[in-house]
């Protein structure tokens, strides 16, 4: 009988190895998983903690009982594979309970090890809890319950350290429980998979619900009852050491791949440790397959192996796996690294490159900010978000999408997702036909929107992004405010010239004056208005380049450079 | 100055106006609008009649001041435009308040009628009132409000006659107002843009909800305070006439391009009256353009011309007319026809053909039905919906989709319309990368599983579907139900034998005995297991074909069966 070891029973190897049963029923499936458990849900761990799952055994998914009864599938949890012999066919399984050693011999070998949390050589960092397994999970809940249930939640405190999706999502739940709760970053933002004016309404949720974040900031020690760290020097601004208070210490500094055993049998694997597989995940040995965040993906631009530890890409491969091994043709697609988190009643959601990523690589690109509605204004309960595309201005190709608001980013994301899959281009977007009721959309939707105005951005209408406007305007190119005078009085732009859009045409002659180069760059509340203005403007033969985003953007960028400058400290409204 | 002029100034009218002033600062824009609204929210009438919108003025977008102030356009309500005569580019427009006629030339002329609900030569039809004017609401709203306001809701009843979108949004706020509901349908199912099977959960919603639905059944005349209808007769069952008490009755009946304008005019109009257009929108005249639910849309599989009455579309294409106008070289592209509408709690969209439209066209096609969750069931509040998948069997193209249920159902309908429109396979629909959090999504997507099952089909797996059952079971095919002895109790199959998914391998001798001419049908609950199970089967040389989306679409589908057999009785529960 034809014997497929499966190293890891999570996302990745339980999908290869429960498909690998529906495609052959008759070869013997061995599952070797070094925790306690398998098929548990990984994404749901940070939902118990703050008790919004409140049943522990719901994030269990499947015992090796229930794989053995339906898929005939033979798991050994607690059990861990020390050693690989490729030229024998053969792994070293030490059974964790008995501290006994076996010699298993395989026909294939799925690699599906994941990934383990990185603990850089911070003093006491072995104080820290990382969370990706259950029995993490239950340590944690374990701590903070006995925190929680001390009823004086005022003094309890919390240091979760990393502002990544984990990070994040832990410190809300934490929060949830009514624990302090410190975040403490070392980048100059939290949320890298944003761009800066995008995740600055995350960190500010995150303040409205109470929760500190540091950012530019190294954690130095843990310590019993405290955590040291301090933040990096700056123009105008002295190093900062800080001393806080900490009951628990969450780490959530990202992951690195858990690829010891293939890199010590001999398997090709890069400079970061995570093994090489081509499009079938095949390794550099025929008979050893790797899958999961112990592999890199493929790029969507750049065809570059790119880390990506998602569970569902984890999913998709472990199927693709299985596939391979029954004889079928399938590869691996590249990847988008679609992402989404829930911040109390904030969404944010990003798909592709980012703007950062972007100018980082010196990639052309056009950059559109958009604050529509979720569904038509009419309808009662529509809830605001912003979104923000990326795209190709040589090929009009989108690079990307973000979106930060309420209901509806979700929706949005995936449709741009799907645009790129499906290689439509940023202009054809106006053209999507999205279901359309006052209810669920609008006429025009925030997608549909984007497309148009990328083309008309394509088509020669002018903008000036949130972070050029300073320059611009200290560069004497006036700023005209097309808002009416009410918005600009609660919401004002300094420097700011007001012209509300509906009195323009009586005033051109005023706004020509006030363009001494013939230029003059417009706004509004989102950008509508003006660009309104700004076809007007220039159709009397002023060079009207307009705030792309409009108030909104360039107040989230404001807020992105306080938390920069301020790294330290609760920004204030704008 | 050049002088275009637009007739209609709502969805296609309004859209053209405001981008081609966008376009062009010094064009003349002259609008002629019949009704006394221009720019209104037509898809948001029937939420008013409800009160779930409950300010009139929020469904007025705009005005003939705010036109004029913001777009320097000349809009003109209660203005007919009574006659073109195209050789001199000129048209006779009456001022509808003092009765007066006055000619205007044009350099382009845009029509955008409309359409006008259709009546048939019902006696007494000029007693309904149907929904497609401002002035329509009030009539309407005023009527409701005096019945609703007489404080005896059990004997106050309206009747609605017409079963498609807007027939079920007005049934639907006509019953939020405690009035007791008939909706009559001339077809033998309510919404036709839906499957059968899909439309009967709707139906079964507005039961559960108190509305009588009848179908198969003609009104045959509208009374004083009551409505007569005649249900066909059908093969053991006469036909039966009904008198249905009715203080209101709303027509719904379709409607038909407001064209005449046009034809007078000797423009190409085909002979259901659509005014024939080009992809740049133009008529068989160089400066006649036309738009909006006057004219056909070019259908995405066929490019043949179709009716699509929906404002996204008139939106898009007045965008469109104006670019053209500007001398931009843009072009229609051809239309999905994606659609929603939310029923109470319950949520009904669809994209592309349905299978009833596939299936009289002759055209070949697979389908495929699923049962998902809206995102993981480990995460509080998950809600079920039901998609359906049609999928063109030799080049993988998806046909169309549709989607029944709650949360989230807009959101799969909108990413498979936008796979469609980018050329994304089927199968291909497994590698979307689609957001995933655990309150958002499941790391296997609804739509990426139906891209799964769909290549297990397109590789060979067997299903029949739940219309082909009964005759299969009838021709000696056994049909193994492998849900757990608790599930098939409470939700029985006729006819189906009972070995549970797992339990099947210690019975596959048992079941080979059964399966006589070594064939069987295998099910569950929503396919999955199901699945398993036939490839289990088939492992074991038994030929099984999995019953295409389970129990669930089995009892979906004869649920409509039971409507079609009892078009005016409220089905009970299966």
């Amino acid at each position: 009988m034809t014997r497929t070891i499966i190293v890891g029973g999570v996302a990745g190897g339980m999908s290869t190895a429960t498909r690998l049963r529906r495609n052959d029923e008759s070869r013997e499936i061995v599952i070797f998983e070094r925790s306690g458990y398998v098929s548990f849900a990984n994404c749901g761990l940070p939902y118990h903690i703050g008790e919004v799952i409140p049943e522990r055994s719901s994030l269990l998914l499947q015992t090796p009982e229930s794989l053995r009864a339906r898929f005939n599938i033979d798991v050994h949890v607690r059990h861990e594979v020390l050693s690989i012999d490729p030229a024998a066919r053969s792994v070293v399984v030490r059974d964790l309970e008995s501290g006994e050693d076996k010699v298993w011999t395989y026909d294939d070998l799925v690699l599906a090890p994941g990934a383990r949390p990185n603990t850089p050589p911070i003093p006491g960092i072995e104080r820290g809890f990382a969370l990706r397994t259950v029995e993490d999970l239950d340590r944690i809940k374990e701590r903070v319950d006995a925190l929680a249930g001390e009823h004086h939640p005022d003094n309890d405190a919390a240091v979760v350290i990393g502002g990544g999706f984990i990070g994040v999502e832990v410190a809300e739940n934490l929060a949830r429980r009514g624990l302090d709760i410190t975040l403490v970053e070392a980048a100059p933002q939290i949320m890298t998979q944003l761009d800066p004016e995008m995740a600055a309404r995350v960190r500010r949720t995150m303040e409205e619900h109470g929760i500190h974040v540091l950012t530019d900031t190294l954690v130095t020690e843990i310590g019993e009852d405290s955590v040291t760290a301090r933040t990096a020097a700056a123009e105008g601004r002295p190093e900062t050491e800080h001393t806080i208070h900490a009951d628990i210490v969450i780490t959530a500094i990202g992951v690195t791949p858990d690829s010891h055993l293939a890199i010590d049998a001999g398997l090709k694997h890069d400079a970061r440790g995570f093994i090489v597989i081509d499009e079938y995940c095949r390794t550099s040995d025929p008979h050893i397959y790797a899958l999961g965040d112990a592999v890199t993906k493929r790029d969507f631009i750049t065809d570059a192996p790119v880390p990506l530890p998602l569970a569902q890409n984890a999913n998709r491969h472990g199927r693709i796996v299985a596939d391979v091994l029954a004889g079928r043709e399938v590869t691996t697609q590249p990847v988008l690294g679609t992402a989404i988190i829930g911040i109390f009643d904030t969404v944010a959601a990003t798909t592709g490159w980012t703007e950062t990523r972007l100018r980082s690589k010196g990639r052309p690109y056009r950059a559109i900010h958009s604050h529509p509605i979720n569904h038509a204004g009419y309808y009662p309960g529509a809830e605001g978000m912003t979104l923000k595309l990326l795209v190709d201005p040589n090929t009009d190709a989108i690079l990307g999408a973000q979106g930060v608001g309420g209901q509806g980013v979700d929706k949005r994301i995936d449709v741009i997702a799907t645009a790129i899959t499906g290689g439509i281009t940023a202009s054809a977007l106006a053209d999507l036909e999205l279901a359309y009721a006052p209810q669920f959309g609008a006429a025009k939707d925030p997608v549909a929107l984007l497309g148009m105005i990328n083309e008309n951005r394509a088509t020669g209408d002018e903008a000036v992004q949130w972070h050029e406007l300073q320059q611009l305007m200290a560069d004497g190119v006036p700023l005209i405010d097309v808002r009416t005078p009410g918005e600009t009085k609660t919401d004002p732009m300094p420097g700011a010239v007001n012209y509300s859009l509906d009195e323009m045409r009586e005033n051109i002659d005023e706004i020509r004056n006030l363009a001494k180069d013939g230029k003059v760059i417009v706004t509004c509340r989102v950008g509508q208005r003006g660009h309104v203005a700004a076809r007007l403007l220039r159709s009397h033969g002023i060079t009207a380049a307009n705030l792309d985003g409009g108030y909104l953007t360039w107040a989230d960028g404001r807020l992105a450079l306080d938390y920069m400058a301020n790294p330290t400290k609760r920004a204030g409204k704008h």
